[in-house]
């Protein structure tokens, strides 16, 4: 694979290529760079000693040498579109145009060995309405509104062709393919948020539906709105309605296509980790209603589902981070990709390799465990691995779901190691990815708060036992009746 | 089986037991009447002639002939309670106080033959004081608030033991059962409507939620109030939600049940004859939205249906005859029961056996329809039968859906049989029985607003043709492609 990058200065084609080499798995070269080493100076020198002319012939033969190569991502100079030859030679390769309005531009450079800089940043006004034609020569990825993770998902998910890594088709068809998002385009309707629009907007279709983004939209006020605008648009029972978000939206749209006329088609393309690992498999859907989370939903598997690992890239950290958790999870019950956490570093930086078999992983898990128990009646819950303690920490602290069971996880382990039920070496371990994949260390809380929250859940009578499931060694799970009281004993 | 009505004077003894003599196809014996009869002269006469001691000797010895005849419904005298062995006897029997306060008996009674009330209806609040304490020995119905066939329905209902008619296994459990209402009692919650609560409130456990009578239920805003309470009540899934009422309310519940937390029990105790025939089978629930009917639903079938055709005699008259015409329509499509049809009078009459029969076909047929075709693809087309007109006829002619059909079927047979397709005898058979069940004459209706309302039915494309269900013979559905402005020829 090779992609190059086209674009202004400024526009973030080295910081945005370094991201996609790391991502990709492809060498990275910054065209300016390589020149630069080869000539053994900086490119202002070759521009005083030797002139423009003489850069832009180094630049072509680089352009030559690169487009034989194999496995790398290019940030070209900022020039090379000028002359036909090297427009003819990238017109043949991914290309990408990231572009940003001079003025957003001028805001990000700085003018340190950019030559054509010399005379000031307001150059970049000229030199940009001389170049614009042949910019637009390729595709073009607007910059201004994205953040570099965005940008970096927009530019691999335009440069990915499609590759299929797994389906699975009980209980309900689920492809996991990388590209694969793309096929949102050929859907009949899409219930999505601003967020995924301001993003992935060009591969939606015209005919979708805007809702606020995260657990906001649960509501039966937005699925009112839903169910006027169907009827409005006499959407049919034999039509698909595809929920393209994170978990709240995807449940959301189950609710709502689960209802309306009974039952209309439902697809899901989940776009957040969390929700590609574990909302959208199962086919449960829900809305929060009185200040309670989840009490109003349906069972109902989504005719299909098309996980695309690329478009994870776009999340922000913190919730990059909960997804992490809830693989990480799936592994510890499934003691499969324990290699996957023996490099932290990847899933750092958000390698698709890794994030794909991690998505793989947790899919086909959380497939198998969903078949053995579709209505959620028992085995389901060793899923809630984690659940106990986190719900304290999630209360108390105030911290994200992901986080709070990552924590809780640590936390319930330690006490089944020091009761002598987890044998040492398992506690540690996951004690030590727990640390790598959240790094903010556990807070001890308030005992006498947690004894009070434990006391006061209706599900927890006083002095009875909650069923904890816990991981003897990686991969095999057990359940222990426990007093949750004595829990408290290593939140302290 | 024997039943006896005990009650003051003008308390309906003799209007309720000669309904429940039709019902149950006992005899009626009024023993006022029976005694003038054997003694060849009017209570008031033996009263005058031989005094009152010699008249309650004759019924003394009335009454001990009665408790041993079988299938009898007796109106006692209103004084019968007053002797203490009469009160033994009776107490052995089922027998019913039918009560209602002085003030309401005062403006039922006249004075005519009543040798009591010689001085004036004013002696009622007298005899009342003076035979309370016996009255207060029988299980008492208070008429008060109830009509005719009301307080019919709670005589047979108290009356009768419970006798199985059938048990449907699939598509899900459906018990029919004559007093099966009764088992009501043991719900953990029910929904139900203020008239059923009205009549059957006795039967009903103290955990209950009210909800309107009819189609006013089907909102998002009486859902809304339905989870509250359910969320206030901390409402566990593995609990059952019963719904008892009419289609509109068992629908509503079944909505509600099937979406608070993903699902929790559900059963139906059907009370409209509507709602037993038709809406309590085949898991369809549905609420209205935006003016769409039945627009928001899911399907879910219920853990158990409990029908008792006691409870449909409870019934008014125009709502009566819409179940009867699904029923009569049931039998059109199954070939069973065309008997049913030969004894109009036992149906008008409402005579239990009739009445079960009929239930029992429906609910059967309806559910071999429904197995074969559970989610509403192609089959269950057929129980659109006298539909496509009916609806015409509901629109512009305003009646009840059941009328609108009942003539829809008439109609369309009558098209069919024009143009060759359904043979003389058929329509011959059809026409005869709706004008049974259905005395009013189908109307004429303006051609050019049915043409209109046709048209702009989205469902109808201009020029495209419907599929409509039609009987060949009776037992025999067959489909025609007909073009619909072509079948507004008959209703003109």
């Amino acid at each position: 694979m090779r992609i190059f990058l086209v674009g202004m200065m400024g526009s973030g084609k080295s910081t945005i290529g370094k991201r996609i080499s790391e991502v990709l798995d492809l060498q990275f070269i910054d065209m300016d760079e390589e020149i630069e080493r080869r000539e053994g100076r900086s490119v202002r020198r070759i521009f005083e000693e030797d002139g423009e002319e003489y850069f832009r012939l180094k630049e072509k033969e680089l352009l030559k040498e690169l487009v034989e190569r194999d496995n790398v991502v290019v940030a070209t100079g900022g020039g090379v579109v000028v002359d036909p030859e090297n427009r003819e030679l990238l017109k043949k390769e991914k290309t990408l145009f990231l572009y940003a309005p001079p003025e957003v531009l001028m805001e990000r450079v700085t003018t340190e060995n950019r030559p054509l800089l010399s005379e000031g940043k307001e150059r970049i006004r000229e030199i940009w309405e001389k170049r614009k034609q042949f910019y637009a020569e390729f595709r073009r990825i607007d910059t201004s509104r994205l953040n570099e993770w965005e940008t970096t998902a927009l530019v691999v998910l335009e440069a990915l062709d499609e590759k299929e890594i797994s389906t699975i088709e009980k209980p309900h068809l689920v492809k996991i393919i990388l590209g694969g998002f793309k096929r949102v385009r050929n859907e009949e309707l899409v219930f999505t948020t601003e967020r995924v629009e301001k993003i992935y907007g060009r591969y939606l279709p015209e005919n979708r539906l805007l809702f606020p983004d995260g657990e906001e939209v649960k509501t039966l006020e937005h699925v009112s709105r839903a169910y006027y605008e169907l009827i409005r648009m006499d959407f049919p029972r034999g039509k698909t309605i595809a929920g393209v978000g994170g978990g709240a939206l995807t449940d959301f749209t189950g609710f709502v296509a689960s209802t309306f006329k009974r039952g209309v088609g439902l697809s899901f393309y989940p776009t957040t980790l969390l929700a590609q690992v574990d909302a959208s498999v199962g086919g449960k859907n829900a809305i929060d209603f009185a200040g309670v989370k989840n009490v109003v939903g349906t069972f109902r598997m989504p005719d299909y589902v098309i996980i695309d690992p690329t478009v994870t890239l776009s999340m922000d950290e913190g919730r990059f981070e909960e997804g992490v958790v809830e693989a990480f999870k799936m592994t510890i019950l499934s003691g499969r990709g324990v290699e996957l956490f023996d490099e932290p570093e990847k899933i750092e930086k958000r390698n698709l390799r890794v994030l794909s078999e991690m998505v793989k992983i947790s899919v086909e898990e959380k497939a198998r465990i969903v078949m053995e128990d579709p209505y959620d009646m028992g085995l389901r819950h060793a899923l809630n691995l984690g659940h106990t303690l986190g719900h304290v920490y999630e209360m108390l602290e105030g911290v994200p779901h992901g986080i709070a069971v990552a924590w809780g996880i640590e936390k319930e382990t330690m006490y089944l190691y020091r009761k002598g039920i987890v044998p040492k070496e398992t506690m540690r371990w996951i004690v030590e990815k727990v640390k790598q994949i959240v790094p903010i260390p556990v807070p001890s809380v308030d005992v006498e708060k947690a004894r009070n929250l434990i006391l006061n859940d209706k599900k927890i009578l006083k002095g009875s036992r909650v069923r904890l499931p816990y991981v003897k060694e990686i991969g095999k799970i057990e359940f222990l009746e426990v007093d949750p009281l004595e829990l408290l004993e290593v939140v302290d």
